[in-house]
């Protein structure tokens, strides 16, 4: 028996004859000087999203907390355990992140749960269900319009608790303050599994559109 | 104004013009029928220690939990919010993922300041302190004990939390039903940002151990 | 002074130039043989979203009506003038086109003014407002959806109104009894006006989506 | 199976890489700063007679409204469904034309049915009948003058209609006042398919003739 899944020890075989070969002085670095990453995400424990690949991050770049739909709790200091909240304090005030990027995709498990809990493999269990609860009265609404298809209310909801998380994140003092003193900028993204492509959001809009859109054009040029 | 961090859009434009141009069929079927990763992974927030990374994952490959010193919190069903928990059982329940892997890693920032909750920046948080005192009692007796040195004491409780998350997730009747019928397997790892080395813990014992440590040594050589 | 516009005049003078004279014997062939379009195409009045334009087509290639937010109303046989299904009735029954598309486009004013008619400054008009009262149950649903923001509340109501005309097309007799014959097949298009994109209607989920993604991403694969 | 017709996506391919790029910052600005078509154009759906075509037209410089024959009913405020009007109402209300071109053209089939309606392939329709009736006592006279050829008759019939379709657009409040403030002029115009010529109406007269006859006789010429 192996200690560890074969498709793992197969992946690390690659990383280390690989990339850690290839940017050793790098890690060693953040070894000995510590991390200083100048960004957070906030992302899915989807397996087809996750942040390092999509935005090529390099080692020590992106701070990254992952749950079930990127969700962001309200700030409720009440004693309990926060993960998520807690992961956000240590980003803004110990490593000082300049930016909280809060990462989306199509397809979202959680999201789908949300929107139709009763054919959801997860509705006996005890965690997904209420975790997902942060976004019910949002899903109630927009499942509740019968004119759009379910994959337009799946994307539709996807953003949608993008920007609630967003909101949600500036019911944190330490955010909101540092906000207020440019010193933080909080960003809105969702990723296009089938298309790969990067929508952001616009802060004072809250639309999303694509901001290499002109790379996508130019490639069509040069072709 | 950019609407993401430039570094951001520039690793985007990596990804879409390099991994997921070579990889499109694959994000299309993903995107099609679902992701189906075999395994998950419970990881820290850490910018040095993406598991992505590090175990060389295709898209698709990990469901990925992260939050500060990947720790699992003990089955709780008290109808709070727990997103490690509700992730664990999307993974379990929904995804039927075969193997759950806690990775841990050195120099881990959630760690020392469990160690040494006085130095730390955090002390004033609402959140990082109560999410750290999952490992109180085991930071306790681990920095009583004077023989070590700061440093050893930093690799014993990060080992030591990896164990005790491990203990957490049996604690999980979905996790332990499961294992008992030998269709889920719990794994220990912990890599070490420095040197790039990737230690497996052996579940009889608990210890940790290098599985690709000729893998490891005939690649440094070649070097 | 002019007999028409002078923009008009420079107009057709490359196309006489231009277009004419390159294709004059098709012009001849048309008019002595009469117009057989295999297609019919639905679209907006928008100054941005010629069919023509954006479907690159020759001359007798569409059948074309345009109205005020490409809206077919539902088979009303009451003596009334009603110049769509006129148009239809035509195209269906006497040229016999194989394919109908419902064209709509991004940023379309009557839309705009079917979701918030307060500040359209139409609203003192005696047929606009009557006009779009075709989607008037379906804009106040879209508009009641605050989680939405106004621009995706534009788009949904776009697509959903596409979704609509097509119902209403097959509440013509003669479309949906040649469409059960297989001899008429409908469709829905959306186009964007600022990226150029098509968005392609799946009849079967009505859910749009790009039908050329894969030559776009062919280019960027070129570039 | 294809979503759109298979001429549709090549047509649409070739605008994309063809007229879109070349033409991508005009389509972004009109998309962002909205439409301000100076001239609307009223046209027959013939797939021969596209006015972008033979005027040419840029993306934002005609806003059109295609119907059967291009025919304006009479200001009609009874409360029904008025395509034309809404479509008129939105162009010289909203956008402010100050140009309307109706576009009459040779070759018609409504005006062919309209002369001939016992020949028509639509007399059983519910819609082309009355839609025409609209120049029913027009084509009665035409018609009984047994000294014009069916083609003359034809012809007489496209260019009285355009005239028709001229006075009722004077009788909408809103054309008249701004017609007699200088701030709107209306223009008739009849395109030949076959011979490519474009005629245009004489407003004091009536009669049609052709503004760029020498243009076009160059044009030959050189070819």
């Amino acid at each position: 028996m192996t200690l560890l899944p074969e498709h793992i020890l197969n992946g690390y075989r690659h990383f280390i004859e690989g990339r850690y070969l290839a940017e050793t002085q790098t890690y060693r670095s953040l070894a000995r000087d510590g991390q200083a990453p100048e960004t957070m995400v906030i992302a899915c424990c989807d397996s087809r999203a996750a942040p390092e690949t999509v935005f090529g991050a390099a080692p020590g770049e992106l701070f990254v907390v992952r749950n079930v739909a990127n969700l962001v709790p309200p700030y409720t200091p009440d004693g309990e355990f926060h993960g998520t909240s807690a992961a956000l304090e240590f980003a803004v005030q110990a490593l000082r992140v300049r930016h909280v990027v809060v990462m989306g995709h199509g397809r979202c498990g959680g999201i789908k749960a949300a929107l139709d809990p009763a054919s959801s493999p997860l509705s006996p269990g005890d965690f997904i269900g209420k975790w997902m609860s942060l976004v019910e009265t949002e899903a109630r609404q927009v499942s509740a319009n019968e004119l759009l298809t379910t994959s337009e209310k799946q994307t539709a909801l996807e953003r949608i608790s993008i920007r609630l998380s967003l909101a949600n994140l500036r019911t944190f003092p330490c955010v909101s303050q540092l906000e207020a003193k440019g010193k933080l900028t909080l960003h809105g993204a969702w990723f296009d599994i089938s298309t790969g492509e990067l929508w952001a959001m616009d802060p004072t809009t809250g639309d999303f559109q694509r901001p290499l859109i002109d790379v996508e054009i130019a490639a069509i040029q040069a072709k």
